[in-house]
């Protein structure tokens, strides 16, 4: 047991019923939310404990569908109100944009997150996108500095909540965001140049989320491009950035390995953990995965990086015109 | 010479004067025109001949950079009147997009490709952005099929010229196109089968262009993800495509390799030649690279893509829950 909680994640973040609809098709009252997508898709490597809060309208059975996953669930707090719900259509030409039509905050307007003893040990902490004030909170709430804190927000807070959204990014080793997000947080259009201002602030890795275009890791002077799976159907977007965070941190926590390659690695686990999770609605997709669909999506991704390197001694062609 | 000739690219395009506003500043009437930069680009690799047309107004400055590039230029064709200008501006927060403000095609507007008795029998051709039905008229006066034959194209002829350019597209084997103009080219939203849709049509190979997030290669059922190198500075992003094409077929004719790995380094140097060219305005930096600057970004670029691979018997983690 000892041993299986240094391999532990700790997620704060949302539970949620959401409403979508795409270009395939439309779901109603959903399983959603960022700890429900984390979770499902970090358990498939690491043992994962989620902190979130649900309504009284919350079925039982989406709490057995994260205990069947081996999700501790015990500090999902079930308070009276409906539980949290967004809903929201994505754009027929173009799935990677979407508006939101309805964000109904419900229990999550009062959700204040208390970890138990256990959890307050953990050393890999996922503050997903929550008020800044209370991912801080959490951030008090450890016991002991974790060995890796990560951090995912989104342009509401940036713009809303400067201070406390900086305030903990200072405090944090591994920042996602969004290609405008980066933009908008850091002041600064360039995106290598906002990498390296976040990088200064304390952070020593920047996620910067591609959607469709995958993503660039930013770790010191490394850039590492972690392409998205091309896929034939894309169903519904919705919890692909929070599956990839929950396979990249899954895999950090289950190696253990916080190298340059093992972050790198990590990107590609989480690529090929949010490819499944827009092939269907909600977590259809994703809280079905085996062993097997896992290695040959990694495989078939992999591929897509694979070229012919210069051989030793082996130089670029070259056209001499003196 | 005969040798020389097998590894010979022929483009066909536009040599013009463009006036550009970025967020960096400004130029006006600078050389450009997809053959200006394809050539230059492509003349660190192989010969390349350029058939083109010019006003009275074309500086002789301009005809000899090409030349000191070892580009042959004997069939630009020198015409009474203004040469080809295009003006447009760059967005401020996304140096991604910009809107066109001027076209003035004039001497183009009756440009009559005429190709000598060497170039047409040229092993690679590239048909840069021009009327569809001119791409065609080139295309048949080929004396014999060239060994590879690339085309660009651009949403205007997509709409105005769809048969002309359906037409050409079933007789060539490289398309590049955005991501836009592959969607919509092929009536498909979903790339992956958009291309395949147009791989159906003739093409051994689609390169979807997606600026800054690189380009996607596909060839039969291997796709590959070229990374476009993160720049610090982006001056100018005019001509990154027709460079990018200029590095591909370079590389491709002058070691002749048409394998999946050749077309996939053709790809990395395409991308690597592109991103010199927006670091300054018209082909400012593209005109002055050295062999150490194209390998030293080679090898930047391909630092990228670098992980460490599974090694023999080695598996993803994975964590048993039963």
């Amino acid at each position: 047991m000892q041993e299986e909680n240094q391999r532990s994640v700790l997620v704060v973040g949302s539970v949620a019923y959401d409403s979508v609809k795409t270009p395939v098709g439309s779901r109603v009252d959903a399983l959603g939310g960022s700890a429900t997508y984390f979770s499902i898709a970090g358990s498939y490597f690491a043992p994962v404990s989620v902190v979130a809060v649900v309504g009284d309208d919350f079925s039982s059975e989406h709490v057995e569908l994260l205990s069947s996953h081996g999700v501790d669930t015990s500090s999902i707090q079930r308070q009276s109100g409906s539980t949290f719900r967004w809903s929201g259509v994505y754009n027929d030409e173009d799935v990677n944009t979407r508006e939101t039509l309805d964000t109904q905050l419900n229990v999550f307007a009062d959700f204040q997150p208390r970890l138990g003893d256990l959890q307050s040990r953990l050393p890999y902490l996922f503050l997903a996108n929550i008020e800044p004030g209370l991912q801080l909170d959490v951030l008090g709430q450890m016991a002991e500095r974790p060995r890796l804190v990560a951090l995912d927000t989104m342009n509401f807070w940036i713009e809303d909540s400067n201070r406390a959204l900086t305030e903990a990014v200072r405090s944090i080793d591994v920042l996602f965001m969004d290609e405008g997000e980066t933009r908008s947080f850091s002041g600064e259009p360039n995106l290598v140049r906002a990498a390296r201002r976040i990088m200064g602030m304390g952070p020593t890795t920047v996620v910067v989320k591609r959607g469709e275009h995958g993503v660039l890791l930013f770790r010191g002077d490394s850039v590492f491009s972690a392409p998205a799976f091309p896929l034939e159907n894309v169903v519904d977007p919705t919890g692909a950035g929070d599956s990839f965070a929950g396979g990249f941190m899954g895999y950090l926590a289950s190696t253990g390995d916080l190298s340059h390659d093992g972050f790198r690695r990590a990107a590609l686990l989480g690529s090929v953990i949010g490819s499944f999770t827009v092939e269907d609605f909600s977590v259809d997709r994703l809280a079905s995965l085996t062993r097997k669909a896992i290695d040959s999506r990694f495989r078939a991704l992999t591929d897509l990086l694979r070229f012919q390197p210069l051989k030793e001694g082996e130089s670029l062609p070259w056209r001499d015109r003196d």
